[in-house]
């Protein structure tokens, strides 16, 4: 009882801060059918500054850090990205109007990480006064990475294997040139085309080059003087694009599987949950902040929204978009920005903050 | 003669200030043909900075604001539209080379507020240390709506009575389905449409999230470190865009009747001192400040930009864009932010700051 | 070697200051085939920012700057960019491969100035705590205009002569209408179109905006807490764009004479020099300040990347476009940005700063 009140009472509390006000907000203005609307460019740039801001603040943060200290939370975002795969693949994809390929395609989606939903857990946590470790923004490239990789993998072993059994069966078992059963080496060379794919898409590669401007250069004076002062401002007006576009993607849903739904519901909560156990591991074997297990909750509970989506329509174009896209960006985002109290309160109860 | 001395060392003063320098600087590249422009994507996202703004401010204002002194000014935005709207009826829209409807749609756009004429106000008192409610933000949807709704209901009736009469000189009398005597239950419907329609126009959803923002959640934090103090450096920006879109709206007013220009420079200037009665009777019933009732004569000067012209255009769709764009965007709004000073001046000597 | 010593020290020190790494960061960028991109709005809103803090800032410092210190710079200015003209068709429009047409083109753009490179220059200066004089900017037009008007009249009273050669050649001798051989009333006329339309392009309508305001105006207050602050940061950003611009138009170089690739890298610098030695007579006439010597030496070593272009093409529709912004673009702008420290290093050794 205890544990529940002090969730609602910081949900609640949470409710009224500006990064969940805003987002409110946005999804109030899209239900009432408003024709308010930022323009993409704008987006953009917000987008942009939030990424090479989270990537130059670890980047400074990663020169004089612990190299195990890094360590231990990189491989912990790195499984929690393929275990909210492998989780998606054994659940999601094998629901009632949900094909192999789409529910792959959502998951890979839930595994990966929204900078918006990272730049909000943020934050708030510097609102709450909740320390965090700087690095923390190097590890979203690593359960990025680690969840579209495994997803598009499976999913494209799934179909060759598929092919497979239809030329055995159409076509009497006589192989075609260029055909399903692949040499190691073609595998190889698809995670490596997929790897190579994510690390050049525009949100990765913003964070990547703020990260390397952090370690490698000195943009402490620009860092504080306009990257820093910024942020909160322009999250909040990314906030109340993301609840527009929140509402406007969730009647996209109303075409697909309920199946979808109730994934979209149910997996932000469970995917952070998931987060925080890694991190509250982390936590006891390294002494990772109690903002840090919070963050990489977040982390693991968002959806990919920027470079995700585009990544996924490239190398899975059979997959429906409506159903993948609907889910993380129309329910997945909104319910994981809106539970990061939720993660606030479970580290209040069990790390104390 | 020492008003009008007063009177004209004011705008003197004002027009080397940020504001009104920049709206200056912005006829002055648009008069010399310079291919500078500042690109429609940034436009909107200062506008939407600036209606957060406002709106926040005033939402932030209104929590503890005594009802009282917030329904009179209410009121009396409220009457000034609908006056605003009432006199152009009755002066541009009998003048010749003049349609009903194209004198109702410009009258009905001079009795809406233009955001960046009120924004440009709040900067110069700010800037001359005058002290205004802060809920004052949270009248311009009043003036606004209230316009908007009288001028397309009354060009809609028009419509509707000069149907009937061709219908009987033409079809003898006999009334032809959903034909023009309407139900009062249609006229009802067709003014919850109107207000529908304004309500979810950009602007006036953009400023009511703010406005409900201020109200119902906290977001102090984000208004002081972002919106407030970007404030003025986008209004300059803008003003450069009002200024270069003023003189190349003017050149349409070539096209229009002569009436449209004595209508585009005199009636600023008198919905302005409307807008300053009426705000004086305020001042002395419910004690509105100095700094009120200038804000309320700029806008009942202003004449609306970015809502107005979408909305009346979807509404009478008849009606000369030419005309009502050129008229309030070429001559109404310039002369409106122009004429900042003659309101402050007044107020001098009327009130004494 | 002890000049060389400092040299170099010093440009490495540069390359980890947020000016330089971050145009190296856009350049990496673009070499590993990232999809990341700032919209073209954004792009223009920044370069909009800094023309106008440029502009403002030098009207603000003429005011009461004496006339006869700025004069010297001026002139100066003046004739480094006719220089850098006449220097490129006597080498450059020689060139194998090069026409004399493209040749020109080219050196006007590298006669005029970047106002990217430029705001790079005081962004540097102003970290090393070097001081300028205020008034600088307003010397890029004097530098702009020179180049492209001496350029684009070259151009066109070469292209007059050839075809009057040819109409000589080919019709024995018989004048056709309005043919080659012009009355000098024409030249001037033509002078005068390119002087106009040079002035009307957006940069130097926007830095003259801003001089203006701060010549006639008072714009202090909005500059102090807009222009000048957001400044950094902008320019941070828009170096990332220029890094990637560079990158992508280096590769349109690959179709043209490699004697543009010779011009692009050597005509920065020996063009700088060019510039540093007109500011050093300056210095020693005036007491021109030293860091007014490296600022001119950097606008000469800059060329035109914003207004230029459209210029030439407007003017030169015959010049092969990807040739003179392959080079400017793509070699001379990058270069020009990463040998900033170069003249900084030379002012340390001969003027001692």
């Amino acid at each position: 009882m205890d544990i529940l009140a002090t969730i609602a009472t910081t949900i609640l509390e949470q409710m009224q801060k500006p990064t969940l006000s805003f987002l409110i907000a946005g999804m109030m203005l899209a239900a009432l059918g408003s024709r308010f609307e930022v323009p993409e460019p704008v987006y953009k740039f917000i987008v942009i500054v939030l990424l090479l801001k989270v990537g130059m603040n670890a980047g400074i943060s990663i020169r004089d850090a612990d190299l195990m200290s890094l360590l231990v939370p990189g491989i912990g975002a790195c499984l929690v990205g393929i275990g909210i795969v492998l989780i998606g693949s054994r659940t999601l994809a094998r629901l009632k109007g949900v094909s192999e390929i789409d529910g792959l395609a959502t998951a890979g989606l839930f595994g990966a990480v929204s900078a918006s939903t990272l730049a909000a857990g943020m934050a708030i946590l510097d609102d709450e006064g909740v320390a965090y470790e700087g690095f923390i923004g190097a590890l979203y490239p690593f359960m990025d990475i680690a969840a579209l990789v495994t997803a598009i993998t499976m999913a494209k072993l799934s179909a060759a294997r598929k092919t497979a059994t239809n030329v055995t069966i159409n076509a009497g078992g006589t192989m075609t040139a260029g055909g399903p059963r692949r040499a190691p080496a073609e595998d190889t060379n698809m995670i490596r085309d997929i790897l190579v794919e994510t690390l050049r898409s525009p949100a990765i590669s913003a964070l990547l080059a703020g990260l390397a401007l952090g370690i490698l250069a000195r943009p402490e004076t620009v860092y504080a003087s306009f990257y820093e002062p910024l942020f909160r401002g322009l999250l909040s007006i990314l906030m109340l694009i993301m609840g527009m576009e929140a509402w406007a993607r969730f009647a996209e849903l109303r075409k697909v599987a309920h199946a979808y739904i109730l994934y979209g519901i149910t997996a932000p909560i469970l995917h952070g949950l998931l987060g925080f156990g890694v991190g509250m591991i982390a936590h006891e074997l390294t002494g990772f902040s109690a903002g840090g297990v919070i963050l990489l909750a977040v982390m693991a509970a968002s959806s990919s929204d920027i470079s995700g989506p585009p990544t996924i329509r490239a190398a899975l174009p059979e997959a429906n978009s409506s159903a993948y896209v609907g889910t993380s960006t129309g329910l997945g985002t909104p319910i994981a920005i809106l539970s990061i109290p939720l993660f606030i309160a479970l580290a209040e109860v069990f790390i104390r903050l």
